[in-house]
């Protein structure tokens, strides 16, 4: 079950805006239209805004129409109704896309612009893309939802991309993602053979899964969030395997704690790494690198080298290459670490996300000049 | 400038639906937390709907939102206003987040829901995937925008995949689409040397342009909107090369005109081709195989035979695998073809189509047989 909005927009000239009376007339034309498609279509109701002129329609079935005329050359049209599982669409793209050129040529509109239908119920479709964008997913079906201590936690299923872990409304990972995990762990470049490892995060498990692969020394994966590896461990075990299973084994230990607290006992115990993953949170969208998130990412950061070897490697994540100004400020971060560090990155369309994302590979300066 | 429509959707318990008293209450609650982000929120209009309740509401800056109740277990909360250039948004996606967040908590709903801010203006940023799911581009500039005799051409300028071609509305190519071109051609596994090809369609020049890197002999290609190649000429030269400039050369030829004129030409001369590529209007979605979209498709495969030496190959685009069903149709409508015909496919992640896209390569039986 779902509402489904038709949502259609139209430009016009400025010229064309006129008075009052002219644009209930062109809404008046835009009714005409839409009757076609919607027969018995009637005005409930209509009232002049602080910028133009709104109108609500009736049609039978319970369709609701909004009109909206906006005096700076806008014209919106929302139409929406209850759409049950066996119902077929009142109207269907193509005839939407239809009705959109019908207005824009005899209404000698500059513009027109139809989406398909919008699906609003109890299935979430819609995730945003690092800036912002609206994707639509082909999700089907809901598989576990719970609210952690944490977060919102929920796994999807997309009929393009398998099971998808989503937190707090967030797409996080999909089945189809090997080539975030591999391109996060630069696997073919980076030699993780006999090499002592610890990740920050990565409850998916894939992190970890994919480490393992490589014979490394022994992993540590330090995750706060216990519900988040059940989840996984149940409905994302192409991407995690079984290392989500057992907690503990003769080359790896999942912690459940804040990594935060680990890293500093690992400071003063000087446990030492060869790689630290943080597989946190994103780089936030924000104006200055300022706040809590900015913070906590300095944190981890500074604390990072300081249980990395001086030749050890600090792997992450960063943003879409969308957001070029938070990317931007992320570096500039990475400028201010003592020691001084230098930094790679390379970029990936990982499929879940819908777009390119940036990865970075942080070492001490020292070691980098030394090419170790 | 744009109209900015936010979104949000909310399920509820059937227990929960209560009677009108009670549905008005639960929208009273919705504006109580709405008035948080629209100081001075009011109700202009409400009235029952034949399922349920609908309640317009103001707010200063011509903010209009409607909330509608609907018995089967849902509400809609629509808020628009213009947003003009400069301007802040009224409601971040941030703040829509919270919202929703604040909604579902306090009034323990079932699900929420909120989409992306949509910007509604004279920039089209929404196309629908092969299965009519909404993509938002990060397009900020209309760079064409005029319409044949065939169709509506437009290009547009995205952020993340350069210029990008837009036929009649759907995403056509765009620059970073090379694998697209090299899916379809099938390059370094079919041999193009001093082969005969003919191009149908084609007249964003990509496939010319690939096709007369690797030396065939000669290509004709017959496509009928001198407008798209114009447009492409001027706007695409990083996937068409300057091959739409001169429309003869010792290796290739570009008829403007109706490319069933020009099959029945050649099958009446004689005329044949080691390759023919069908780069025309992709594979409808219809329930069934009818309809003049796919007469024209079966009558392009007859006719590209009769032009195809007996080793010859028909190499085409399908739809996006997210459509099964429109693809199964095409292959029923291969397995009628005379002479018998066998096919291949391959797919390939489409950038601008934001999904990974079906290709065919189709032969006669008996020269797949004798294995040439």
């Amino acid at each position: 079950m779902s509402a489904n909005s038709v949502l259609l927009d139209f430009s016009l000239e400025p010229s064309r805006i006129g008075d009052e009376v002219s644009r209930k007339d062109i809404v008046k034309l835009c009714k005409e239209h839409l009757e076609k498609y919607l027969p018995g279509l009637k005005i409930s109701y209509d009232m002049l805004t602080e910028d133009g002129y709104l109108c609500i329609l009736n049609a039978p079935g319970a369709v609701i129409t909004t009109i909206r005329f906006f005096n700076q050359g806008l014209i919106t049209i929302n139409i929406e109704y209850y759409r049950a599982e066996r119902d077929e669409a009142k109207l269907s793209f193509e005839q939407t896309r239809e009705l959109e050129n019908s207005l824009v040529q005899n209404l000698k509109l500059n513009h027109g612009q139809s989406l398909p239908t919008l699906q609003r119920g109890p299935v979430t479709r819609y995730f945003p893309t690092a800036d912002e964008r609206v994707i639509e997913y082909d999700i089907d079906k809901v598989l576990y939802d719970k609210r952690s201590e944490f977060q919102k936690i929920q796994i999807v299923h997309s009929k393009s991309l398998g099971n998808m872990l989503v937190l707090d409304e967030l797409q996080n990972i999909a089945e189809a993602d090997l080539i975030y995990t591999e391109t996060l762990m630069r696997r073919g470049i980076e030699n993780y053979k006999d090499k002592e490892i610890c990740i920050l995060g990565g409850g998916d498990g894939a992190l970890l899964y994919e480490l393992l692969k490589e014979e490394p020394k022994f992993v540590v994966m330090l995750e706060i969030d216990e519900l988040v590896m059940q989840a996984c461990n149940k409905y994302m075990n192409s991407i995690c395997g079984d290392v989500l299973e057992r907690r503990k084994s003769d080359n790896y230990e999942i912690v459940v704690g804040d990594c935060m607290v680990y890293l500093n006992k690992y400071i003063k115990d000087g446990r030492k790494f060869d790689y630290v993953f943080g597989d946190l949170t994103d780089i936030p969208i924000s104006d200055t690198p300022t706040g809590e998130i900015w913070d906590f990412i300095r944190t981890i950061l500074e604390s990072s080298f300081k249980v990395l070897k001086p030749t050890g490697k600090f792997m992450t994540h960063g943003n879409g290459v969308s957001c070029p100004e938070s990317l931007e400020m992320y570096e500039e971060q990475l400028g201010k670490l003592t020691p001084k560090v230098a930094f790679t990155k390379c970029t990936a369309f990982v499929p879940s996300f819908m777009e390119e994302w940036v990865f970075y590979q942080v070492q001490d300066e020292t070691a980098v000049a030394a090419n170790v």
